[in-house]
C-alpha cells in the first residue's frame, strides 16, 4: 500500500454564503489585490462587483484584471504579471474557473520569481525544475464552477503558445491559502459548461482511485464524490437554475475530487494526460477533452486491479451483488460508456476538432509535458499504447 | 447542509517505514526537542532509542520524559513544562499512545504561555475562555496506537486532579505540526490495549458521522474509518504481531477517524462527552469508557437521521438491501451491540468500576467540561436526558 505523506495547508470555505467570509479574512493576505476574473461573464453576473465591495469592506484596495478566456496562455500571464507588479499588488484572487484560478496562480507565482516568462516554468523551459523558485504571492480562489479542483491543488495549466502544448506546472508552494467553494456561484452556470465542469469531477476522482499513487484516505474521498457526481450533476445540468440541493452537492463533489488529485496526493492517470494534449491542439472545454478517451482507457486496463474496477462499476450504478468482482470489473467499459451517455457526454475526438494529422504531435507533446501522470496509470503506457488509445477515440 | 470551514496544517506521514522521515525534518522544528514517550513501553520497546538516534542524525539535541502514565495529570503536566523551559528546548515529540501525545501538546502549549497551571486553562480555570493564548511550540507526534486520533486534531485531554474533571482543551493553534503514523510501531501493541483503542477509532467515526456538525467530506472519510474497522479490528486484535496488513489498514482508519473529529470539523457526541467524565473518576481506558453508552445512546437517537443511522447499521454489517431505511435504522442499537459483542467491547459502566453514586457528580462534570460535545448530538440532552443514558450504560 502506498505510504501518504501530505498537509493541506489550503484553508477551505464550502457551502452557501461562505462568499461573504472574503471579507472577514482577506485583510489578512495584504493591502491590495488583484482579482483575476473570468471575461465578460463575472462583469455580467455582478459577482465581480461582490467581490469588489467585500475586499472594500475588508480594507483591501482591488486591481482588476477580468479578460480571463478559457485556456489561459503564456503571454497573457506575462502581460498580467506586469500590470500585478505596476499595480504594487500583494495577493491574487481568482474569480471563475479554472482558467480564472490557474490564472491568479501562474501571476501569483510568476511575480515573485525575478522576471522571465512564464514560458520558462512549463515542459521544456528553462527553469522547468522548478528548483529555487521564490515563495509566490498568496492566492485566494473563488470557483464559480464544480469541476477543475484548482481551488485544492498545486497546480496551473497554461497554454504555450509557441508549441501548442498545454503542461501543468506543479509546485507545493502553489498551494491556494484559501478557497471558497459557495455554490451560490454556480446557480446561474449554464448547461453546457455545467456539463463540461461536472465531468471534469468524476475524472478528477475516478482516475485517482484507479491510479498507482491512490492511497485509503483518497479512495474513500474519490468513491463519495463519483456517487454525489452520479447523483447531482444530471440535476445541475437539467435545473441548475432551480435545484440547489444539486448545486451543493457537485460544489462538494467537485471540493472532494480537488483535495484527493491536490493535497491527497493521488493524481490522474493516461486518461488525463491524453485529454490536456487535444485541449492544446484544439481548445476544446478541457472537460470533455477526457470523454472519448475513458472507454479505450478502461478497456486496456480494467484487469490491472479488479477489486478496484468492479468498486468503480457499482459506483457507476451498474451491476447487482450476485457478480463477482472479475465479472463487475469486466463490465466497467460497458459501465463508463453509460455514464457518459447519460451526461450526454459520449463523445469522440473528431467531434472536439481532432483531426489524424495532430494525433503524432499530441503524443508527443503527452510524454513532452505530462509523462508523470501518464505514469501513474496501472499498466504501462509507451509510444504506441497512446497512438493506439488516440485513435480508438477518433 | 453543513457550511465547512477548515485547514489541515499538520503534515502527515503515513504507512510502514515512516518513522524514518524524522531524520529528514526534525531539524526543521528547532535545535532541541523534548520526547514525551509513553511509561516503561516506549523504552523496552526499543522505540525511545531509535527515535533518539533519528533525531541526532537530524542534528537536534533531546531531552526526555518517559513516565507517561495513561491519563495525564495536571501536576504532570506543570512539572515536565518546567523540565522542557530548564533544557531550552524548542519543541516537542510525543511517542506514544493519546497519553504521551496529549502531553506533548500539552506541555507545547504551556510552555509559551509565560507561566501559570496547565489547570488554569482546564474548563471552569480562569483562563478557560482561551484568550490570547500565544502561539505554542510544535509539535511532532509519532503515534504508537491506533487509536485516539490525538495526532490530527487541536485537542488535549488532561485530568484535573482536584475537581476529577476530565476536560478536553481545544485551540486551532494546537494542531501538530507534524504526525507520523507509522504501523510497524503498533506491531507489537497488546491485545487489550490493540482493542480499547481501536474500538475508540470507531467512535470517532460513527459519532462525528451522526453529528450535528458532520458535512460530505467528513462523512465520506468516517464511513470508510468505519468499514476499515470492522474488517480490520478483530484481526488486529487476535493476530496483532503478525498481521501487516490489519495493522497497516488501522493506522489509516485511525488517521481518517482523527481528520474527521480533527481539521475536518465534525465532532463527537454525548457517548465521548459522558465517557469522558467516566474516565475522570474512574481512569479507565479511554475507549473503554464509551462502551457501555453507545446502544442506549443511539436508542434514543436513530430516529433523528433514518438515512444516516440506516447506513450505520450497513456500515456495521447488519440489515440488507431489502429493508426500508427506516427499518435499517430502528435495526441500528441491536447492530451497534452486536459491534460490540464482536469486538469483546459489550461491557457495562459497572465493569468499568463506576458505582451509582458516581452518576450525579459524573453529570455536573459533562456540563462543566463537555457541554460543546455533548451539543453535536442530533438530539437535545438535558441533565435528566443524561442521568437516564448513565443509569441505562450501568
Amino acid at each position: 500500500m502506498n505510504t501518504f505523506d501530505f498537509t493541506l495547508p489550503t484553508k477551505f470555505y464550502v457551502g452557501y454564503g461562505q462568499l461573504e467570509k472574503l471579507k472577514e479574512i482577506a485583510g489578512e493576505y495584504g493591502k491590495k489585490a488583484m482579482i483575476c476574473a473570468a471575461k465578460d461573464t463575472m462583469r455580467q453576473l455582478g459577482f465581480l462587483d461582490r467581490v469588489k465591495t467585500l475586499l472594500e469592506a475588508a480594507g483591501v484596495e482591488v486591481a482588476v484584471i477580468d479578460d480571463v478566456e478559457p485556456n489561459p496562455r503564456d503571454i497573457d500571464i506575462d502581460r498580467q504579471v506586469e500590470y500585478f507588479q505596476s499595480e504594487g499588488c500583494d495577493f491574487t484572487i481568482g474569480l471563475g474557473g479554472g482558467s480564472a484560478l490557474d490564472t491568479a496562480k501562474a501571476i501569483a507565482f510568476l511575480a515573485a520569481q525575478n522576471g522571465g516568462s512564464v514560458r520558462d516554468y512549463l515542459a521544456g523551459g528553462k527553469k522547468s525544475d522548478l528548483a529555487d523558485v521564490k515563495q509566490p504571492y498568496p492566492v485566494i480562489c473563488i470557483t464559480t464552477t464544480a469541476g477543475t479542483g484548482s481551488e485544492a491543488t498545486k497546480w496551473f495549466v497554461v497554454t504555450n503558445t509557441i508549441n501548442h502544448d498545454k503542461p501543468g506546472v506543479g509546485h507545493d508552494l502553489l498551494m491556494p491559502s484559501v478557497s471558497i467553494v459557495d455554490p451560490e456561484l454556480m446557480m446561474s452556470l449554464p448547461a453546457q459548461i455545467t456539463r463540461s465542469c461536472g465531468i471534469d469531477v468524476l475524472f478528477h476522482a475516478m482516475e485517482a482511485y484507479i491510479a498507482t499513487c491512490a492511497n485509503p484516505f483518497t479512495d474513500a474521498l474519490a468513491l463519495e464524490a463519483i456517487r454525489l457526481v452520479m447523483k447531482y450533476l444530471g440535476r445541475a445540468i437539467e435545473n441548475g437554475k432551480e435545484d440547489k440541493e444539486a448545486r451543493e452537492y457537485m460544489a462538494w463533489a467537485n471540493t472532494m475530487g480537488g483535495i484527493v488529485i491536490g493535497e491527497g496526493n493521488s493524481g490522474t492517470v493516461a486518461i488525463h494526460a491524453l485529454g490536456h494534449s487535444i485541449g492544446g491542439q484544439t481548445n476544446a472545454p478541457h472537460g470533455l477533452t477526457m470523454c472519448p478517451l475513458a472507454v479505450p482507457y478502461i478497456e486496456k486496463t480494467w484487469d490491472a486491479d479488479e477489486e478496484k474496477y468492479a468498486a468503480l462499476t457499482r459506483a457507476f450504478g451498474y451491476g447487482d451483488d450476485s457478480m463477482s468482482e472479475h465479472e463487475l470489473a469486466a463490465m466497467c467499459p460497458q459501465a463508463m460508456k453509460g455514464v457518459l451517455q447519460k451526461f450526454g457526454c459520449d463523445i469522440t475526438m473528431r467531434d472536439l476538432g481532432v483531426t489524424e494529422d495532430m494525433i503524432e504531435p499530441m503524443t508527443d507533446s503527452v510524454f513532452k509535458t505530462m509523462a508523470g501522470v501518464l505514469n501513474n496509470s496501472l499498466k504501462k503506457f509507451d509510444r504506441e499504447d497512446v497512438i493506439e488509445l488516440y485513435k480508438k477515440a477518433m
